[in-house]
């Protein structure tokens, strides 16, 4: 048996043990032993930075900074999440399908959950803090270049977790051949999350029959309806480009309706922004940078037609003052963000109020959007009888079942 | 392009104009059309039966039978469906992020699904029944055996669709090579629901990266906890086992506490139900018939992890009138049905309650156990401002969210 398959046959039982402990002291236990042992955190991510800086580009660089305030909101998150109501075995559902017969629909966590990221090490305390509030064992795989600091954060959870005896919850593997073996465990791990690059992402959904829950693309657009206010236009429009381009809901693609009148302002305010358009050319491309894909379109079918194609589904948005437009294009654009007279950058747990995120997803089953930690539950159903059977209920003379709703 | 290839972009533009329709009416006009063209069904269904008798097992016989009961119950069960609310567009979550910017988390349909299903052909109209109510698009596979009834409902089905302009909403696929080609089409279709024996199923899991919705294994447990009462554990092993071994939530194993005194009564009441029992072997092996495999067990711990060990997280029951016992189970087994003093053969749609059964699931993602319609709802987020950018909430002087939940 290899070193990671053993790892996540100990993530599976600590996971069934995970039932039966107190999941929101191991929070505060957590938050606590993070604001405790700052100083590790600090000395081992002064490693990783002397030994990335100038090999890396400066936006990962930043990223893999660890400074007091981000260390105070990592350990903030986890006491705001070890404040909210503990998501497992709450009852989604009660019916009495007969007198003595109960059926419960049962909030649980999935199981063991494989997560895999690049750079930003505090993810490790974020995701770790998900999995527990949410009862799941987490396999963590951080980027190499954030390897000292992801050691010190786990090595602090890892000493919380043994007090509470669940040592196996949480684990941080560390090559790139364990990723491998651990997209082949589909007998021991529920659930692969990854954040990071497109290729990351797309070379993980191809790799394994886990599901995946996350993105690869975020190919995302603003259509300028006849009717929009130009102001507003141009600020959606600049904000959805420019404010963060590197992410992926910055949007790639203006679509603008012909009878626009304002066209050249929206377009003056962008190059003003420093983004360079692209007029009718490079849709579906993720630029992740100051650059825009630009087409004209002859109506809002047209537009709508154009997301379909060349989206990804995650976030998009129409600029108009028609709400009979707007309407339509919230009810059929099919992506998991239809914003009127808003940026596509709003497309975030944070901003949407989850309190904590375990990413955007653009799949169509189980979690869609940012997901907070509802992405990590689902639930089984208890029936409670008192000695029950199929045969009173079937053949001549069945029993009528009553299904009464209780919840 | 392939024929298999056009009818999936069919489905697809056909699932767009969906969001557009009367579904409720179209719902309606279908019952109606299976009642009136009935004769059609009989015709084609006598040929399947002719070109049958003989060549298949019985059990599958019994259950191409098409008969004035069983489509009466195919109509009546669509006029239900009718009459239930249009989940589509429901509200799920209101949430004001700040004046005037209010996000609505909205249930939608998921695209494009495929059904491949065996031998019943009142399936083909179940389905699409459940898919137009969803307001999902659905390519059919059903089996060669039902070829000439699958084609008439479809037909029939078609005709209904022609009016309401959403033609393309349920098609049949009629050949196992378009299987092979729609599983490869991940581009447009979003998931597959296979209904069948465990080696069909298990080789679509195997073969596409399409999420599927279902199960393979039907590996259900019955634990005699040593505080069981004989009687009640005697007719909860034998309804488990015997009242139709043939289907997936019939058990397979029994566990018996090692101080559970009326071991012989249970192992009676099942040899005179005609089970043969095979002592300590065979776990894990879904017979499917009148065999059982008996385990005694040391404790409940040995039985819970029995079960995780070689059940397939289907059903599974404890039998005990020691409720301390029966919540430890109830909350430590992680199997999508957990039940007390009940038989695992009320895993069913039906007897849950849900009126129309997509399938069960021993997934841990998505939808699990019986699934109703609303194994086939997702949802978006409609994010609706007034000219709102992140910049706002962004950097130096950034103004707070709100977050005021409305619903």
């Amino acid at each position: 048996m290899t070193e990671t398959r053993k790892q996540a046959e100990q993530a599976r039982s600590a996971y069934f043990k995970l039932a039966n402990v107190h999941r929101t002291q191991i929070l505060k236990d957590m938050a606590r032993a993070i604001r405790e042992r700052a100083p590790e955190i600090f000395a081992a991510n002064k490693k990783d930075l002397e030994a990335a800086q100038g090999k890396i580009a400066n936006p990962l660089y930043k990223r893999l900074i660890i400074n007091d305030s981000k260390l105070r909101d990592l350990a903030d998150g986890i006491d705001q999440l070890a404040a909210t109501p503990d998501p497992v075995g709450k009852v989604l559902l009660e019916t009495e399908l007969d007198d003595g017969l109960t059926l419960r629909k049962v909030q649980t966590p999935i199981g063991v959950i494989a997560a895999i990221f690049e750079s930003r090490p505090e993810v490790v305390g974020q995701i770790a803090a998900l999995a527990i509030r949410s009862g799941n064992a987490v396999l963590l795989k951080g980027g190499r270049e954030a390897a000292h600091s992801n050691a010190a954060i786990g090595a602090i959870i890892h000493d919380v977790l043994v007090q509470h005896g669940v040592e196996g919850a949480v684990q941080l593997v560390s090559t790139r051949e364990e990723v491998t073996q651990l997209l082949a465990m589909d007998d021991l791990i529920s659930l692969v999350i990854p954040r990071g690059s497109n290729e990351m992402v797309q070379s993980i959904q191809n790799g394994t029959r886990i599901p995946v829950l996350g993105h690869a693309d975020g190919i995302c657009h603003v259509y300028i309806d006849a009717a929009a206010d130009p102001e507003k236009a141009a600020r959606i429009a600049v904000d959805s480009k420019a404010q963060y381009p590197a992410v992926c809901n910055a949007a790639e693609t203006l679509l603008v309706h012909r009878d626009f009148p304002a066209k050249q302002k929206v377009f003056d305010a962008l190059k003003k922004a420093g983004v360079e358009l692209r007029m009718e050319s490079d849709f579906g491309h993720e630029f992740l940078d100051l650059v825009m894909a630009v087409h004209v379109v002859e109506n809002m079918d047209a537009a709508i037609a154009h997301i379909h194609q060349y989206g990804s589904a995650h976030t998009d948005a129409i600029v108009t003052e028609d709400p009979g437009a707007a309407h339509r294009f919230l009810n059929e654009v099919d992506s998991a963000g239809v914003y009127w007279n808003a940026s596509t950058r709003f497309a975030d747990g944070f901003r949407y109020g989850f309190g904590a995120e375990v990413g955007v997803s653009t799949n169509k089953t189980h979690a869609r959007g940012p997901v907070g930690v509802e992405g990590l539950l689902i639930y089984k159903y208890n029936l409670i009888g008192n000695g029950h059977i199929v045969a009173t209920y079937s053949g001549e003379n069945a029993r009528p079942f009553q299904h009464r709703r209780i919840l």
